[in-house]
């Protein structure tokens, strides 16, 4: 590639991979931690409903009946609310808003693989902790009020998530800086930090439409936290694209939030397949983390995770493989329906057999 | 605003600031360049006909479906082709892609009031080439090969164009650096450069759903150029968020480029209702700059622009007014219907009176 035209910024960049969108074949897809599950009958209806000739009209630059909803939900203030397009947005927004040359991020080497992508395109240095052998985080680590401390709570790949009086005492520690709690999968099985809002103003949670709420089609992120960080983000938004969601996103969104029972129903279901699958596989030998999430971290004890994932691709099924120091061991595994789960075991059943 | 813990970047970024989106009140809202006709009918039967159920599904981040349509309706390739949130998102990701510490950005002093925010944002030198007493732009300071042009044309708020004579001259004088052009604005009256893309590889076309499709309420942008500028377009997306564009969006731009007949009908009733208002406000002692775009600029003899922004207010009509040197004088008026630009003129027609 030429790159005559590019930018000192980006022409040594290593841009995130996102999970791969097949298609080539209908496959059984647990490789990007989608919701099995479609959205919320009163998320359709919302779509609808939506007023679609005023989509030649801009969409409400304050996306003020969202925050007002979301703050509503989650006993805040509008002030206290930021929404984005999708938590990956908002993300890389907060390396614009927290960080910068005095201001480094610091996080786990086992977590999202979006981080490390982020620091390096925005220039940021980092101090990246190890986690333990059991893919524990250390969290006296993360407690050095040197920089914006970014958590993933459930973590992801492993699934492990922390209690809230971890996410009090970092916050505590950090005193002069942001601590930064993505929510992705909390729904899922762990504790939101929300309610530390108010006691902490350093604290920052993101959140996501994507996975507990089916809607990772239509792009819708959260943030909550004291109203200076709100505004930061604000400040960034307002430099870079004053209209992230489209007017059917922030109706789809404002239907998803309002439907609490649907979304604890789902996520429900969701996580007894969790634990119905984590029997199964620890019955085949395999070693799976304690996972919170809509997803479990797999390793077996004697196959190797990319024979199996690349068997699994053959058989239909997708799964997620990170060929990366530490977790090159593990598949990530997307629960779905109880039916695909069960095409999941007796495929792997079969691979194991194969290579027995 | 306590800002302790806001990065060096953003403490004081001054952020654009988004025309009105007026809530309470009716308005003929004429303040935004948005379109006054509805999406095109095909536009709204792709949203109804999208699958509601893989809303649970993320989009495809390399939005190949729309990115093919989008080539073939310009003969470009796929891979001359991205897609943005909007075209704000594009510019943004532009500045990233293709401007550094030795790179400024190059534009007019009256142009697209975003331009100066993102260089300011992003920490990009700028140079900016003062517009002639009649708003043209001195074209051969934009032509010293010393940084990434951006040019508006037709330019905003002014309205006039360039022909592809002078897009390309640009090109030819800048040939280490990018030509960005912004045609927000061109199918109301300007040739597109897109033409010119098999000749120049430093020309990068910037377009949007926004205006002339009716959809500044779903997001969508497209930008064409140079395979390789179009890469260093991916590298920032894929740094940042990898799926901008939801499938609602994407389903709604691939309709809306399709119905190519229905952009230029409603395009060319705009056009003629450009005309006439342009006319009428002239005898009412107007100077109107020649628009070749959705909107006139416009500044009257005797009365003030800041009055007549302030009394069109309260008689329910909504108007663009920049507070800024050189157009403090003028009013940027959207064309909307015939019906609108009929009580924006007796609207007018009053305060006139009013104030003789």
């Amino acid at each position: 590639m030429n790159k005559q035209y590019w930018s000192s910024r980006i022409r040594d960049v290593e841009p995130y991979v996102p999970g791969e969108q097949p298609k080539d074949r209908r496959y059984v897809k647990l490789n990007t931690n989608e919701n099995p599950y479609p959205p919320s009958p009163k998320v359709l209806a919302a779509i609808e409903a939506a007023d679609k000739d005023a989509l030649r009209l801009y969409p409400d630059p304050d996306c003020a009946a969202l925050r007002e909803t979301l703050a509503e939900a989650n006993g805040l203030t509008p002030e206290q609310v930021f929404v984005g397009n999708g938590s990956d947005e908002i993300l890389a927004f907060c390396y614009l808003a927290f960080m910068d040359d005095e201001t480094p991020a610091i996080f786990p080497d086992i977590t999202y693989s979006f981080y490390p992508v982020y620091a390096a395109f925005f220039g940021n240095n980092v101090r990246i902790v190890p986690v333990r052998e059991d893919f524990t985080v250390p969290m006296d680590q993360l407690m050095q009020d040197d920089g914006t401390v970014v958590l993933t709570n459930p973590n992801a790949p492993t699934g492990i998530a922390v209690g809230l009086d971890v996410i009090g005492e970092l916050c505590e520690k950090n005193p002069n800086h942001v601590v930064i709690v993505d929510e992705a999968y909390v729904d899922f099985g762990a504790r939101s930090a929300v309610p530390l809002i108010e006691k902490y103003e350093n604290l920052l949670v993101v959140q996501t439409c994507s996975k507990s709420r089916s809607l990772a089609g239509m792009r819708i992120g959260f943030a909550f936290g004291n109203e200076s960080l709100i505004a930061a983000l604000n400040t960034v938004k307002n430099s870079v694209n004053s209209y992230t969601l489209d007017r059917l996103a922030l109706a789809a969104a404002k239907a998803a939030v309002e439907d609490q029972d649907y979304t604890h129903d789902t996520c429900m279901r969701i996580a007894n397949s969790r634990e119905t699958t984590t029997g199964k596989l620890r019955e085949l030998g395999f070693t799976v983390l304690p996972s919170s999430a809509n997803f479990i971290f797999a390793s077996h004890k004697t196959v190797y995770a990319g024979v199996i994932f690349k068997k699994l691709r053959e058989k239909g099924v997708l799964v997620r493989y990170f060929n990366k120091p530490r977790i090159d061991n593990f598949l990530r595994i997307t629960i779905g329906t109880p039916e695909e789960m069960d095409t999941l075991v007796a495929a792997i059943q079969e691979i194991l057999e194969e290579e027995a």
